[in-house]
Formats: C-alpha cells, structure tokens, sequence
C-alpha cells in the first residue's frame, strides 16, 4: 500500500512525477465518489502546474515534495473559501494559514478542503450541511468528527495525508473510526494563525495519515514556533525513534473502564495491553477519576463561551443559519458568567495538579481512543448524548495540555475497527509517536480502508539518552589522548569509535598543541576515524564555551548514513594547513609522528 | 537600628533572649499607639510563653529564632479569626496558613493580625471599617494598602518583617509610601493555602521588611510548594548574590513616564536612573505601552469575577455588610460574561507574547513603585480614581507572571518618601532582589520610619559562574522572526544587535524555511549583521540537538574585534546555494522578500 513514505521515495527517484500523482489522486477521488468528503475541490489542472512547477524547479530534497495533502475547511487556505461547514459564516483568506504555507512551502500540494463538523463541535461527522462523508472504512459508522472528510479523504487512500483540528478530539476519534492513524501535537507546537477557533485555548492543527512515520513527516514540517500566533510555542519536536527498555505506560483499572456494554471494545483494549506487555511495556493501573471529571469540564464547563465567541456573530443575527445541533450546544456558552469561567479553571488547575504526579510517574497513559463505535443510525437518533460519549477518553487532553498519538488496535469480527491512543505530557510528541509506532509495527493491520499491508518500515536508531548528545570527535579529545580527561570531567561516556562517510577532509591545525580539522568537501572528500561521545546537553555547553576558531560544532555524516554532532573546522580556517587526511584519522597521524620522532 | 538579621545574631549569641525582644515588641506597639494597625494583637503573654518555649528547646539555629513578626489578615493564623477586613466574612481557621506554619516552625513569633483594604482590594489602606492605619513614616500620606497595617508595623519598627499580600500592587505600594522594602515573590513560590483570595490566580503572599535581606530571609522559610495549594510551583529561589558585571535594565522612556504632575516623583526616577548607572548598570529604554495595556486589564477586565467569587455570598445576602467602596468596585464582576473573560485572556496572552522579547533582553524592568504619594485627605475625597493610579506600574506584574523587589529610592523635600520597583520574569526572585540590596546600599536612606540607618550589610560572593553563554545567531532565530521564541525557551536572553567583522559571506540554503549560512572567506568577505543572545549552557546544547547540517556552531569575529561562538556554516553545504551577502544580514533580506511577493 502506498504512503507517504513510499510516494516521496517514488518522487525522488523519478519513478513517479508528481504530476502522475495528481492525475493518480483526481483519479481516486473520482472512483470515491462522495459527494460530501470535500467542501471545495481544486481544479486538477491548478494542481497539474503545482506540480509542474516543483518539477522545473527539482528540488526533490523538498520534505513533501509533490505530496498531495488535503485541509479540514476551518484551516485557511488561500483562494479557497473557509467555511468551518457553515455557509453563512464562510469567507476568503488572502493568506494561508502558517501550519498549510509551511506544507506548501515543503513541496506538499493542497488538494482542497475537507468536511467537518460544523464550527469543529462534535466528534461524529454528521453534523455539516454538507452533508455526511463516508466513513470509508466501514459505510454503516459514522466517519468520526469534527475532522471528517480528512479523516475519510486518508482512510480511502485519497491522498497520504490530511489536517484535522483537534481540541475535544476531533483529530483522534476519527482516526479510529476509519482506521487510520490520528497525531495530535502538543498545544501551540503546530501555530494556529489562520485556523477557525473551535476553543481558542484549547485547539491545534493534526495530521491523519496512514502510518505514523507518515503523519510524523507532516508535522515535523508543520512545528515549530509562529510570532503571529500567541498561543504557539517553542516546543521540542524530537525524532521517532526504536523502542528502547520498559516503557512504563499507565492504564485503566477494570472497574474504571467504560465501554458502554462493548464487548469487542473491552476485548480490544485487553489486546492492546497484551501486545504491549509483549513488547516489553510496564503497565501500571492509574487513577482515571481526575481525568474523567476533567473531561466532563470541557462541555459541561465554560469552555463552550469560546465556541460561543465563535459563532456569536450568526448566533445573533442569523441562528438559523447556525447547524441545529451545533446551536443547541453552542447557545449556552453565550450565558456563561465569568465567575462560572474562574471557577472551572480552578478545579481544573486543582484536576492538574492531582493529574501531574500520575503522569511523571509514566512513559505514557494508555487508553481506548474513543469507548465504542455508533453507528450513523444511532447517532442521528440521539445526536448529543452519542457524540458526548464518544469524548470519553478524548476531551480532557488538552485541558491537561498533553500530547496524543491515535492508532489502530484491532478489527473486531464485526468489521469494526477499533483504536488506542497514547498520552503524554506536552513537549513528548515524539516519545509517544514512537511508542504508538512500535505498537503498531508489532501488529498485523491493513492500511486504512485499502486491506493492504504496509510497505515495510525503515528500522530506527533508539532514542538518544535524555538529555545527552552524541559528539563525534576527532583529535585531542579522542579516549587516551591529551584532551580526553576535558570530555570525561564534562559527564561524557564512550559510545563506539565511528568511520566518517567519505566526504570529509582533515587538516593539521596551526597554532602550538596539534590539532586536526575537519572539513567537508563536494570532491575529493574521504572516510575518517573519530569516536562517538555521549555528553550531558550542559557539558556540550561548556565544550562549546572552550573551543576556538576555526573550530566548531555542527553535523558530520558517519558511513552507516547516521548523522550526529561532531567537531568541524571553518574550510577558511584550514587554508594553508598541511593536509593530513592520508593517515585516515587522527590518532594515525599522531602515531607517525611519535615514530617519526622516536 | 535593629534588623531581622541584627536581632537574630543577638538571640543566637545570647546578648538578648527571645522573651526580652516579646516585651520589647509590645513597648513600642503600646507606645506607637495606632488602634488601626492591628485587627488582632495577640496577649503578650501568649509570646512570652511561645519565646520561652524557644529558649527552653534551645535550638538557636533556627532560621527564625524568636523573631517577632506581623501577619495580614487575610491569611490564616490558627485560632485567631481572620476578617480580610470585613467583620461579617470572618472565620476562626483551626490550621495555619502553610506560609505561617512554615514561620513558626522556623521559630517565628506571630504577633497578630494586621488591618488592610477590605478583601484586599485597593492600593490605599483607607477601605476596612477598622480604621485607616497611620502612615508611620509620613502621616498626612494615606498608609497604602491593601496591606496597610503590615507596612506600617514594619515601617514604625514595630516588627522586623510583617506578611502582606500582592495582586495588584498591595505588597509594594504600601512599602514605597512607608520607606520599606516589599518584596512580591513570583506567583507560586509561597503557597497560598489559607489566604482568603483576592484574584484567586493572581494572589501571592508578600513580605515587607526594612532591608532587602530581611525580606528574603523570610520569603526562603515561606517558599517551596504546597500540595494543597494547586497554584503553587517547584520555583527556584536562589540566594542573594554582589552585584556582577553591567546589569541591563529595561527603564521608561521620557514620553512614557507618568507621574501625575508630580516633579518630585519624576526626579526620583531620574535619581534612580542616575545611581544605578553608577552602578555600572546599562540602561535600555523599552515600550512600556504592552504592560500598561495589561494593567488596564486588572480592573477593567474580567479579574474582577474572582474577587466577586470571594465575596458572593456576602453581597448576595447582606451587601450593606461590604465597604461602599469595595462593593461598588466588586459587584460588576459578577455580571461579566465567560466570553469577556475568555476575550480578556486572549488579549493578555497576546500582550505577554509581545512583552517576551522586551524581558529576555533584560536583567530586570526598573519603575517607579507607584506614580505619585496621595494624601488621606486627597483619596478620601477621591476614593477610586487615585487607588487606580496607584497601580499604574503596579497592576500588570502578576498577569505578566512577573516577580518584583519594591525598595526605598528617594526621601523628596517634601518629606514624601518615593520608591522603585525591580521586575524580572517569575523564577529570578534571587536576581532582582540582588539589585535591588545593591541600590539601596548605593544610597544612605534611613531605615523605615526610624531616621536611622541600617547596619553595616555583609559583604556576598558574587554570582555563581553564571553558566551562560553568548551565541550570535543571523538567519531565523533573530529577534521577532520565526524561530525567536526557540531561543527564548531556551533560556535565551538578548545582549546586542552586532556586525561582523568583514570576513564572511551569507547564502541561503537549501531546503524548506528560509535558513542563512554564514561561511568565513579568505577573501571578498563583508560584514553581517547578527544579534548576540545569551544562553544558558545547557539551552546551546539543546539547540545544537536541533540544528541541521550545514549548520553548526563556531567561532565568530565582530567588528569590535571579539570572538563569540556564532551560527556558522559548512562551506560545502552551500555551494550552489545564492549568495546574499549583499542584503548585509537576512533581516534586510527577508524583509526583501516581503516586499517582492507584496
């Protein structure tokens, strides 16, 4: 089955042009046919010269380069209307939203936008004028909601990837409805500047893809801080990494799991917590109680005001104008009273406290992505208290300022999948992806609604050391050698004697102790010896504090294609020096010269 | 005249017992004669019998060994009611405050109760129904408040050190108008269980004393956090330290500072500007505009709720039970809307996310404590709009999650006492407060309302090696542009804008966001504009984590001849890359980008 991955592979290699992709992509969404998943489709043809465009222009080093990508209708794009599924309410930004120029500036090509829950309130689906997208996994569900289109628009296999929003779960429920993969970044790491507010507070941009190698891809692009969006921070993103030791993941006791009488959702959950134990995973029962009631603040509470400031406009001029629904939850939100909103947000901070030792305490929380599975016919028969339910283990999460990776468990006899989410507080995107991932490179599912297997993934170095980075070093600091006894006193620890790829040059530094520099070189370059150190983030500071010029610290490419943090000279610097990349590395040099000598 | 730190020594080295101090505290309290200062005054024989508890254990070590000491009545002292000032409110509390618990066990000896605005709400100390509490140092002057009582019994040299409370200003207007020293902890690092909120999210208990010492020797007893109190916060405290290097502070510039038409005040701030440049101190003017705004929010903005929450029943029940004044200011909290708040919360992140980049150039903000001295007879006849004066450089400090060091600066002709305040982001208590023992000890005021000066104040090691680092960043990481606030999180604080010396060109990268690399040439380099950030150790080797090749860090020559560690590129990763030398730094060249694509 095709992903992300494999696509870009394709691109680079020339064995697709991105072109092809589109005529590929328009083609899928033709066979689809559902008229409700997209709230505007682009032209083919606007894609065709994208795509032509990025072609001319080569540069395949683009981290999305030619990937098609669609955006839930409450992210602006521009030239396209953002209607938030609300007719009355839409408009056309000039601008895009900073995550989508990120997107595009990448290479990636916006297909168009996707349909959602009106206002991005509600986790079912169903509740847009434009129409219900098909759950494209199993017809008889709900697609999940709000992100339904996109989430719809990733499971049929339409494009590799799609945003959704996600503040009450709206980037998670979906994902396991139509089993998919469902990245909910951490508050502010992906910025909000051109998003539709569901809760201002409370919301961020998410990525639907089918593997999370794939939707990590995405928001590696989307992350990282935005001056024109306060609430955006500048949180770590991390790498995806091996599964290193015994994660210690907390999980529900039994008598605080809640179902809803789901027998196959019960029996899912307990196979979840099989398949992690025999990855070698820890699991410790916690405390739901703090969590649950958190998650009753979210609607209960007065956080609903923020959807109200929303929609308050129509809400007043024009209700009718407002999804029936959607009104009936968001109206009460406009009689609110401020001291209703300070009360909440102490017995939320109260509900965090009691919440902060339990998480660090842990790798991650573990639990059910969304209770049970209804389908269309239930929902549309009893809208809210179906909806509500489906937030169970979803709406307090950003309350509690986490981060969440959504994944597919289990596809029950029944046909209905079933998903876990992995939890952990903001600033581990990563960990959890990565734990979410060795999850589900452990089981055996099909990608999406596509009933293929996935292509196989590329095996991953573990996780560096908390808090430490590996350092290559090449000359004085090199174990036995004059300057070692500096990287020892600064916490470093041997990790392996490496082999440069073969691009770099070395040369004999002038000034009084000798010293090599390391240079990389377009030609001519060769392999070189050096040692991997692993130093505390603050030892790398002080090492930093001592070395001069033309000295320095950047990325040095070994032989087995890793990159890692290592001593490199300003080409500048090493003008005149003697050249002494011959001896191979260092310690041979020195070794000759002791001969010489002797 | 005594301090905290002189009356210790006396008890540890026996010169004097703690019971000789009681009777010596209720002499003055006698003789002071001020029926409003204290709400509850405890039975000297109640301390008698405490101190000599003190001498029987013996256990001198003790932090605070027989030192008497005041407390607002806000917070709870077991067995004594507290009133917050309003008769009707009052409680008997059967536990301490955990801040008072903390002082008796450290050896502290609570004298009583001191009076204050009614709730806490006011800046002037003319608002409780027990009386307005004299100004000990000038009588005419209202006392300030809402700690009136406790800077008047530190002022009068009735206690070393009394406890306050600060929301809006209530821990350091009342210290300048007295001539004491205020210091307002960071938000969390004293817990708050048992204080009767003003703001809920916005209280924390203060200490006033006569000298800087004093205070933070009381505030290292109080701090740590509480788990009963789910606003406080594992804060750092850190130690009082010599004043190192040039410290940057943030100072008004002309056209902002605003004092009512007072000459005298604006020649004490010209005073204060003068005296710490001759401490070495750089001063930076900065745009004051953000905070103001932000102190506007205090009162005209929703915060208003909390203290109505505090109230409710009160003014539900029995309104005529509340000050006139305090009613008229609380009742329309409790007819502001959830959306108002939600709105006010959106403005304030937005006012602290354009207030980030001032603080972290900064070592610390340096105002005037208050505008301007009123007298009782001037906010008698005027009861709102000169308390709302007072909090001009007040009112912003804890929405901005700032920590502050109110101390004396200028005895004007007049007799009116004007003070300054230093704020620093919440964390650097240790730091500002260091500045501001500094300043004091750079001018020869009298302690409090005594005419006398301080003892001799001992001598402190600088600084611990400050850990930092300079680094000199060109491309996205400069002030304002997109990675900025990666630099911030860091710990970054900025030093400078710089040039280069002419020794380097700049291309343009390759790959998605626009990145400069700056390359060191042999020959046909320029200068470049750059900015010097300060950084923590550890915050370089985060950064260096995250920093892809070509990038790397080395060594950079500026214009003046120095050699900082800069971003620096491998001169073969940009080979083929287009120079942009000629723009003189990527600001001029981004901003050419702008311009072309407008």
């Amino acid at each position: 089955m095709e992903t992300l991955a494999t696509l870009l592979a394709a691109h680079r290699a020339g064995a697709r042009t991105p072109r092809e992709t589109v005529r590929e992509t328009y083609r899928r969404i033709a066979a689809h046919a559902d008229p409700a998943l997209f709230i505007t489709l682009r032209p083919e043809a606007d894609l065709l010269a994208e795509a032509a465009s990025l072609e001319a222009a080569g540069d395949t080093t683009l981290a999305l380069y030619g990937i098609p990508i669609a955006v839930k209708d409450n992210i602006d794009v521009a030239g396209l209307p953002t209607t938030a599924a609300c007719p009355a309410f839409a408009y056309l930004p000039a601008a895009d939203a900073t995550a989508v120029a990120r997107l595009k500036a990448a290479g990636a090509l916006i297909v168009g936008k996707t349909n959602l829950d009106q206002f991005a309130t509600g986790l079912v689906g169903t509740r847009s004028p434009y129409g219900i997208p098909r759950n494209a996994f199993k017809a008889d569900l709900v697609p999940g909601g709000s992100s339904s289109g996109s989430a719809s628009a990733v499971s049929a296999g339409l494009v590799p990837a799609a945003l959704g929003t996600d503040t009450a779960g709206s980037g998670r429920v979906p994902a396991m409805l139509q089993n998919i993969v469902g990245v909910k970044p951490s508050l502010g790491l992906v910025p909000n500047t051109g998003l539709v507010p569901a809760c201002r507070s409370l919301d961020c941009i998410s990525v639907f893809a089918r593997t999370v190698d794939d939707a990590m891809a995405v928001l590696d692009v989307m992350a990282g801080p935005d001056p024109a969006d306060a609430f955006s921070r500048p949180l770590p993103l991390g790498r995806l990494a091996a599964l290193a030791g015994a994660p210690r993941l907390g999980i529900l006791p039994p008598d605080q799991r809640e179902f809803f009488g789901d027998a196959d959702a019960a029996s899912a959950y307990a196979a979840a917590l099989a398949r992690f134990r025999g990855l070698g995973a820890e699991l410790v029962e916690f405390d739901y109680t703090p969590f649950a009631e958190c998650a009753r603040l979210l609607y209960e509470g007065p956080w609903v005001a923020e959807r109200w400031i929303v929609a308050e406009a129509l809400l007043t001029s024009d209700p009718e104008a407002v999804h029936p629904v959607t009104r009936a939850i968001t109206l009460p939100g406009g009689t609110a009273s401020a001291a209703d909103a300070f009360r909440a947000m102490y017995r939320l901070r109260e509900l965090r406290a009691k919440a902060a030792p339990i998480l660090a305490g842990l790798d991650a929380l573990l639990l059910p992505t969304a209770p049970t599975a209804y389908t269309l016919a239930q929902v549309l028969a009893e809208p809210i208290l179906l909806n509500s339910r489906n937030g169970t283990y979803t709406n307090f999460v950003n309350l509690m300022d986490l981060c969440g990776a959504a994944v597919p468990n289990v596809i029950a006899a029944s046909g209905v999948p079933y998903g876990i989410t992995l939890l952990a507080p903001a600033g581990r995107d990563a960990e959890i992806a990565s734990l979410a991932r060795a999850f589900v490179l452990a089981g055996d599912l099909p990608l999406g609604a596509s009933g293929e297997k996935a292509p196989p993934a590329p095996d991953l170095p573990p996780p560096g050391e908390t808090g430490r980075l590996d350092l290559c070093v090449f000359g004085a600091h090199l174990s036995g050698m004059g300057l070692n006894g500096e990287v020892l006193e600064l916490g470093g620890r041997l990790v392996a004697p490496v082999t440069t790829a073969p691009l770099y040059r070395m040369a004999l530094l002038a000034g009084g102790v000798p010293r090599p520099g390391v240079v990389r070189v377009t030609s001519g370059g060769a392999a070189l010896a050096g040692e991997v150190w692993s130093l505390p983030y603050e030892g790398i500071g002080r090492l930093l504090a001592r070395i001069p010029a033309p000295l320095g610290l950047g990325r040095v490419t070994l032989d087995d294609g890793r990159e890692v943090l290592g001593f490199l000279a300003e080409a500048a610097g090493t003008e005149g020096c003697p050249d002494i990349t011959a001896y191979g590395g260092f310690r041979a040099f020195a070794a000759s010269r002791v001969a010489k000598s002797a």
